[in-house]
């Protein structure tokens, strides 16, 4: 560090002299200042919770991208969005990028609360102690049910109707908003295809989801539900030592296992080095390439032979239990790079494949005819 | 899934009707949009570069909250900011947030690409195989020097005038951008004091890092810079199969390793799932983490005896050879919390501790005159 540079800075008025002096010097000053924009805000007055909310809306990059057909998305839908979005949406652009992408490009719908007690608790729980902080907080407890009502039928028809979502959903939850999420997986199942739980507040209500968990007819099918749940070190880092939600996240996962459900992807994830408020990033990154685990291409296998992508797809829908399917773009990349590597054939069969999913795409047929026309020649 | 509703959206026309109806029986429309920002571009003029320069800077929450003194924070410069600045700032601003922060609240400064091999590359090396495709790219390579100096003379003078920066940084860079962050490390260590450095190109120029670490006095005074090397399991995922970058890393460490460096605080850390594309995530969060792995406070301790806080900040100013202190809104926050929870004593104490630290700040004096009022009625 430039030390004498750094104590002429003290007062705001050598900072402008400073930044004069440099701005005449070193370079030119500002030319122009603009936002990075991550995502859209929506206002959706909800009836079932009665009240106004704001969702925050992130689109994969080629979402809008006009030379290729539109593709359908799946869709991540997020608790908690004031915290997560952020973050969230900053894995999902990370690892949804380019030929070797682990994870599909997606549609990210964040929610934002207004109530978070009131609507991400499954049940209405007092709290004797009349001394105890958290009295307040629950008064509003139990109004889950009105909440998955608003995400039914309410925000799922606006976000599918605004958008081209696939119909794969996916739901994200932290602590109170994996409470939700676990509720959900039991008594809504059919609402989402996936779930991100992490470190969710199982403690509550006397373990209420355990006790629904208990009551679960054995091999009961979940229709090939994914199910990440993550678990914090809590007695490394908790306010008071308990380890009262490890226990009751370990227990509801012990009983879900003895019911031995059929089509459910379970895997639960202990975090030695996390605690309930740094867990989120880690969980969450993990999560995501849990499910989609069978996503990843090998691009240099594939150039020598394009049947491997279709392989994988499969493989991946299969795994899935939902019908996926590669982008025109991916695909045109393929094609592309293969051409460029003097893979020839190898680049017309990705465009046929290309022309065979999107039929009418103009861009693939004049490629095809193009590169068709460039080996015959 | 409602697969119904999913049937009818399936022409934009029905969409469109189902959205009315949608709109006319479940809820009233949008009622305004708005982007969500995460910072803010700035174009610079680098007479070093001999071209305009686009950065992205974030600030942390709190950096024009006007309740609390100015704070002065630790900036990240991040490399290839359009692939790194969401992703990188989303971990920043979830880890850095509450009085249970793994990180101090920072600014981060991403530099956005114009020609990246030139100038992320220190020295112009060529491709004997003119038929190989990366001849082209190859060409401009070797501009590390006035890119670096791009970065002290230029963009760092203009981030400290126009910024509340405590002089405390960190350059981030993955790939070439860990090769341009090795070089400075090596050559100018006086820039930054402490490295992200993930799998780094060291293979460049037939090792030349290498070479350059073999050079270095034994024994020679890093003063107190911190490295955190990250390295992907390049076996499992690379396009060729070879291990020239793996080997490569783990040869500059040994080297750095056996001159026996004094007051480098270094750890090179393998990720055996994640490849080349995967890794910048789980790298930069563990990275953060490392380099502030004193910064964690036992909330539930200093409640009860607020001087763990100071002796926190002293422990974690020693490892990183800065000093750094709390922020008004951190020891306001346990102030209250102290009194809130019946222990008066210690919130004065706090309060004592901010006045100490922030003597102009009207709003500490005010909050401790109330509650040694409190305490005395």
């Amino acid at each position: 560090m430039n030390k004498k540079y750094y104590f002429t800075l003290k007062s705001n008025r050598l900072k402008k002299i400073a930044l004069l002096l440099y701005t005449l010097f070193f370079s030119t000053a500002v030319l122009s200042q603009g936002n990075i924009s991550i995502g859209k805000e929506h206002k959706i007055f909800s009836k079932a919770l009665n009240e106004e909310r704001t969702v925050w809306v992130y689109l994969p990059k080629d979402y809008n991208n006009e030379k290729f057909s539109p593709a359908k998305y799946p869709v991540v839908y997020l608790l908690d969005a004031e915290n997560s979005f952020h973050s969230f949406t900053g894995m999902q652009q990370s690892l949804e990028r380019g030929p070797y992408a682990s994870i599909p490009q997606m549609i990210v719908v964040g929610i934002t609360n207004t109530n978070r007690t009131r609507d991400l608790t499954p049940t209405k729980v007092g709290i004797a102690d009349s001394q105890d902080k958290r009295q307040d907080m629950f008064q509003d407890s139990g109004g889950n049910t009105n909440f998955i009502q608003f995400l039914e039928k309410e925000l799922r028809p606006y976000i599918d109707s605004n958008y081209s979502s696939s119909g794969y959903s996916i739901l994200n939850g932290h602590s109170f908003g994996g409470l939700t999420a676990t509720n959900i997986l039991l008594n809504h199942p059919d609402l989402f295809n996936a779930y991100i739980i992490i470190d969710p507040s199982l403690w509550w209500d006397n373990e209420l989801m355990s006790k629904q968990a208990e009551a679960l007819q054995p091999h009961k099918d979940f229709k090939n539900r994914t199910v990440y749940m993550a678990m914090a070190n809590e007695r490394k880092a908790s306010k008071d030592g308990s380890t009262s939600m490890m226990k009751s996240i370990r227990k509801f996962d012990s009983i879900l296992d003895y019911k031995k459900p059929k089509n459910l992807r379970l895997k639960l994830q202990l975090y030695e080095n996390e605690n309930h408020g740094t867990i989120p990033i880690p969980a969450a990154y993990d999560g995501l390439r849990f499910i989609f685990r069978e996503h990843l291409i090998n691009v240099k296998e594939a150039t020598q032979n394009p049947s491997v992508v279709e392989e994988q797809f499969k493989k991946l829908s299969k795994d899935i239990g939902f019908n996926m399917f590669p982008t025109e773009n991916y695909l045109s990349w393929m094609a592309n790079y293969c051409i460029r590597t003097n893979h020839v054939d190898q680049g017309i069969t990705f465009f046929k494949i290309a022309a065979k999913l999107y039929p009418e795409s103009n861009q693939v047929k004049e490629a095809l005819a193009r590169a068709i026309h460039q080996k015959e020649n």
